[in-house]
């Protein structure tokens, strides 16, 4: 056995242990060390980069390790095996999920505008925010020796009496706890309770004395990112707010990954537990501790997420979804608890879940067309959710279809060599000067913070701005030349956002015509679902009113350069509107709102779904949308044409 | 620290470490060796003797141990420090609870007489032997790509059809099984829910091939022994039966002990442990694997105990239930599950608990009162439950009313110097020869076991046959002399039933004046508590029709000896019928049919409890009844006085 440690750049560090000829990245996976792994180990996205620092690695070498980077030290976990002892230094990029745990600062109004939206929208609606949870003030007489009935049925009886029930359940959590809390408030005590018509739960008790709030937790899981908020389930106020990324990220990227790891022996457990044990209940604890809140005092929870995510969330069988007929287990589920998952909130708290609609379109999407309002309006409106994927809802008041596309990881910065995640050091917005090439741009983080990569929204600005200033051609190839533009030994051009003097990296932060082509096949995927759709009902792209743009990666959009690359229809941009992490305020809703709940259920019922795959004229939009804008300049009119014609 | 040894006479050791000066008794509790500990260690029953076979204890002399067996290395446990390296040997008495959890041969009709009879009595009475559990065959489509209901839906909604049901609840449990259950099936399967109304709840869902029996457990939970019966739910069929000793013996041989314990710190988990840990669970094992079934098909447990038993089973704060006013938490419970206390078996299995009606009328009484059938007759009838204490029920179909008797341990061999529990080496049954005064008995165990001391039963012979020889005169005194009956320094009698040379122990088998006068109390504590309730209802003992008597103490039982020496009423002997473990086959009638299980309810509801000490007259009758057989002796007119009357 030879020693292995891992070493983050925050400090920290891990040590195991592995046989000799073990795979790198498995050894840190067994030890719980986050290594971002998008391909799931098949050294083809190139982002499981760790540098040695001591001892040795046998590492095949690749073509996203640099000769320099090499002799530095940097190598892909994925292929190197360990042959004895041996240190490595963890970048701070691939260990991002677990720096990225944080818990928002409610002081900004910013951070809550999406829910207090949500709530006013929904209210609006004329859907009650009311939901079955309530305390009740419950007194009763001191026994006696003339008046011995046990503590149990004094409490029911005298509950039932104080809200005209015909029946109460107690369950072994609360009944655990009747003999001290009733001695020790003499008899007066408070309890949370669940009332459904005449029958009431009872989920706590606590002296009368305490003040008592209910809790609940609304989570948002994306393939990526996961959200939480903890809210006062009687005010509907936001009390904490968090976020970390999923750590099931080490087991790959996208959803198809995450599926073949979790039904290798004990993947569907690793998976469970990366999301469970090290994201979920890590954040609670950390919501709490910050708002000095109990996680038991949480009585409700909700869960918007894809499919793929509630089926590894549950520990479902993962395999049907991503095989024909892709099959989930479930679109909904009607008895599950936090005691049955281990999420440490009060064992008896209810988990409600955003329903599915299909294996590709799941409880995010019908949480966050709950929130877009789109089901209430007259008008069409487009409802955009760009995640790890995209996702499109299409209607109005009398219809709603679905379709899913696989756009892939590009707009959180997957398959490009500079993408990243929007985090510190990202790149989210550019202009280039048409003149000169240079760029301005805006890096995510504190002032002076140096560029490491693109996220997804400074992909969008640097490709439209690339195009504007003709560097580019519609096809996505270089056509000028000058200090930022080159070309490698094999005519593969690429242009230089910053150099590696100014860069937070090692390497220049470039973007290459294989990064803008993986881009243009993502954007044409979005605009061609969208195209697909709205002709599979006789509509076309003039007919829609208003457009949701969705997704935590959409938060920097710029909605003109997106339509500038063909991304997005070419409609007046004030139609356009950016609603946030739309899946968080679905989840917000149903938690807060049991008539919201019922309302997402319904808008999931009625919502019909178009398999793309299965449209026979799906795939000529989509190579006609590989370009920029289009192959059919007059879908963009307002476009301005670089006068290039598409071959 | 020094290392303390516990050796069995099976031949197992148990190796821990202590601490200089710490006790003996409580260094084993640490180390789950069961030491036999009935005063809970405080010295006073003499019961928790070890030998010391090597190394040093430094151990207090008292009464209980003999010089010789001093010499021999016999300790008292609970009045040893430890101040060395020590090797202990734990006797089989001590460790009995241990040893003597066995699994029942049901090839003999004998084991299961009691519940066909219950089965068949209960029937009788017109109570349907229904319960709500059932599997039901559910054959769905396979899914296509035209067909992509997932799993849950498809299920719920054949499952809807097949049985026109409203509403189908699926737990976690359940829903983890679908995807694979249905793809090894090809959608045919076989379910076990549970059905009220038109809303039925899943346990469980195999392929349609596999033959599945619905499992139900019920346990008797005594405060010295239990015992659990695995059963087919759909017929009533007993697969399965086993008993064991409480594993709480070691915390205290009596309610009020182990309450004492439970209330010290990690009490209350300790006494649920030994309960749930290392009594119930075990014994499924060990008859899930007698019979080859599987634990997780056991989908329903009934409960009967006395109050204290099933506060301390549930980890309830036993404190109330013994201090005044006497108040339990709960005479029923709702909505308890095998995953709430940890028992093996299917994790949503309901857990239904025979009533309290007070805190020393527990569910034992009422589920035996169930199954003695005295509800459900025009006549007057007493049941009498001995346990380790004594309860009484009066009445017929119109009322019933019930009282618990301190009648204390010795029903069972506690506070008598050679009592011990009906196990092997139990004198159960005894005649003396009025010439010779040779005893003859029958000892428990193959033939041809030795003596060790006396259980209950054969306490009642003794006593009976020794008043009958005139042996001993009303009082309990010895009053005759011989080889057998002998007196020491201080003048207290004694009786020999085995000397040493012919006992299984290194002392003689004897009875002594304190025995006999402890035994008197607690016979007299039962005629008394049966008088005192019927004089409060205006009845008198001739006004008795049937009497029936159980608990595993009785097993044995000379009813003609039990008159004799005053413990049961003088009525004809043919109106006595032992029913044996009336708690638990009331347990198995409540499993088996709900409409058992609401009589039950209705049975506690309706009887009234009369708190023997708050009656003026009951000291008076029972200091009355501290003689053989009575002051009073017109209440035995049938037993041959001995011609001495009471002083």
């Amino acid at each position: 056995m030879f020693q292995v440690t891992f070493r983050f750049e925050s400090g920290e560090k891990v040590t195991t242990y592995a046989q000799e000829g073990e795979n790198l990245l498995e050894t840190a996976r067994k030890a719980n060390v986050a290594i971002d792994a998008p391909c799931s180990g098949n050294a083809s996205c190139g982002k499981c980069k760790v540098r040695l620092i001591s001892g040795m690695l046998d590492s095949q070498k690749t073509r996203h390790i640099f000769e320099e980077e090499y002799e530095q030290g940097w190598r892909l976990a994925c292929v190197s095996k360990i042959n004895g002892d041996v240190e490595v230094v963890v970048p701070d990029i691939a260990s991002a999920y677990r720096s990225r745990m944080k818990v928002a600062d409610l002081s900004s109004k910013e951070e809550i505008a999406i829910f207090e939206k949500a709530k006013s929208d929904i209210e609006q609606a004329g859907i009650v925010l009311k939901n079955s949870l309530r305390t009740v003030d419950v007194c009763m007489n001191v026994p006696t020796l003339d008046d011995t009935m046990p503590d149990n049925e004094r409490f029911t009886r005298a509950l039932k009496k104080e809200l005209g029930l015909k029946s109460v359940r107690v369950p072994y959590s609360a009944l655990r706890k009747m003999s001290h809390v009733f001695r020790e408030s003499d008899f007066k005590v408070k309890a949370v309770i669940r009332v459904a018509g005449d029958d009431a739960f009872v989920y706590d008790i606590y002296p009368q004395t305490e003040n008592v709030v209910i809790g609940g937790l609304a989570i948002d899981i994306g393939t990526t990112t996961v959200s939480a908020l903890l809210i006062n389930m009687l005010t509907g106020e936001v009390i904490g707010k968090a976020s970390a990324g999923n750590g099931q990220i080490r087991y790959g990227a996208d959803v198809i990954n995450r599926i073949i790891e979790s039904v290798k022996p004990g993947g569907s457990e690793r998976l469970q537990k990366a999301i469970i044990e090290e994201t979920i209940n890590p954040m609670v604890q950390q919501m709490c501790r910050a708002t000095g809140f109990d996680p038991r005092h949480i009585y409700r929870m909700s869960v918007a997420s894809n499919t793929t995510m509630n089926h590894l969330l549950t520990g479902m069988n993962g395999d049907p979804i991503r095989m024909e007929p892709y099959i989930p287990t479930f679109y909904k589920t009607n008895s599950l608890y936090a005691s049955d998952l281990g999420i440490t909130v009060n064992p008896d708290a209810h988990i409600i879940m955003a329903p599915n609609i299909g294996s590709y379109v799941g409880g995010d999407i019908t949480a966050g067309t709950l929130v877009s309002m789109i089901w209430n309006r007259p008008e069409f409106s487009l409802f955009i959710d760009l995640g790890t994927n995209g996702e499109l809802v299409f209607g109005n008041e009398d219809f709603l279809m679905s379709c899913a596309c696989s756009a892939g990881p590009a707009f959180e910065g997957g398959d490009i060599s500079c993408g990243m995640r929007a985090t510190d050091g990202a790149i989210e917005a550019c202009t280039i000067d048409a003149e000169t090439m240079e760029p301005s741009f805006h890096v995510i983080g504190k002032e002076g913070t140096k560029p490491i990569g693109l996220c997804g929204s400074g992909i969008i600005d640097v490709i439209g701005e690339l195009y504007r200033t003709k560097i580019i051609n519609p096809k996505g190839k270089f056509i000028r030349n000058g200090k930022r533009v080159r070309h490698d030994k094999y005519g593969m051009g690429s242009y230089v956002l910053a150099f590696a003097e100014d860069a937070g990296s090692v390497k220049d932060v470039e973007i290459n015509e294989v990064d803008i082509d993986n881009f243009i096949r993502a954007k044409g995927a979005i605009f061609s679902a969208i195209r697909t759709m709205l002709s599979s009902v006789d509509f076309d792209i003039s007919m829609i009113e208003d457009v949701y743009v969705a997704g935590g990666i959409g938060s920097g959009i710029n909605m003109g350069n997106a339509v500038r690359i063909g991304m997005f229809p070419d409609i007046p941009l004030d139609k356009f509107h950016y609603i946030g992490n739309s899946s968080l305020s679905g989840s917000y809703a149903m938690l807060l709102s049991t008539a919201a709940e019922k309302k997402c259920y319904e808008i999931a019922k009625n919502m019909t779904y178009l398999e793309l795959s299965a449209v026979p004229t799906y795939m000529d939009e989509f190579v006609a949308s590989c370009f920029i804008p289009h192959t059919d300049a007059a879908l963009f009119p307002s476009v301005e044409l670089t006068g290039q014609n598409p071959e």
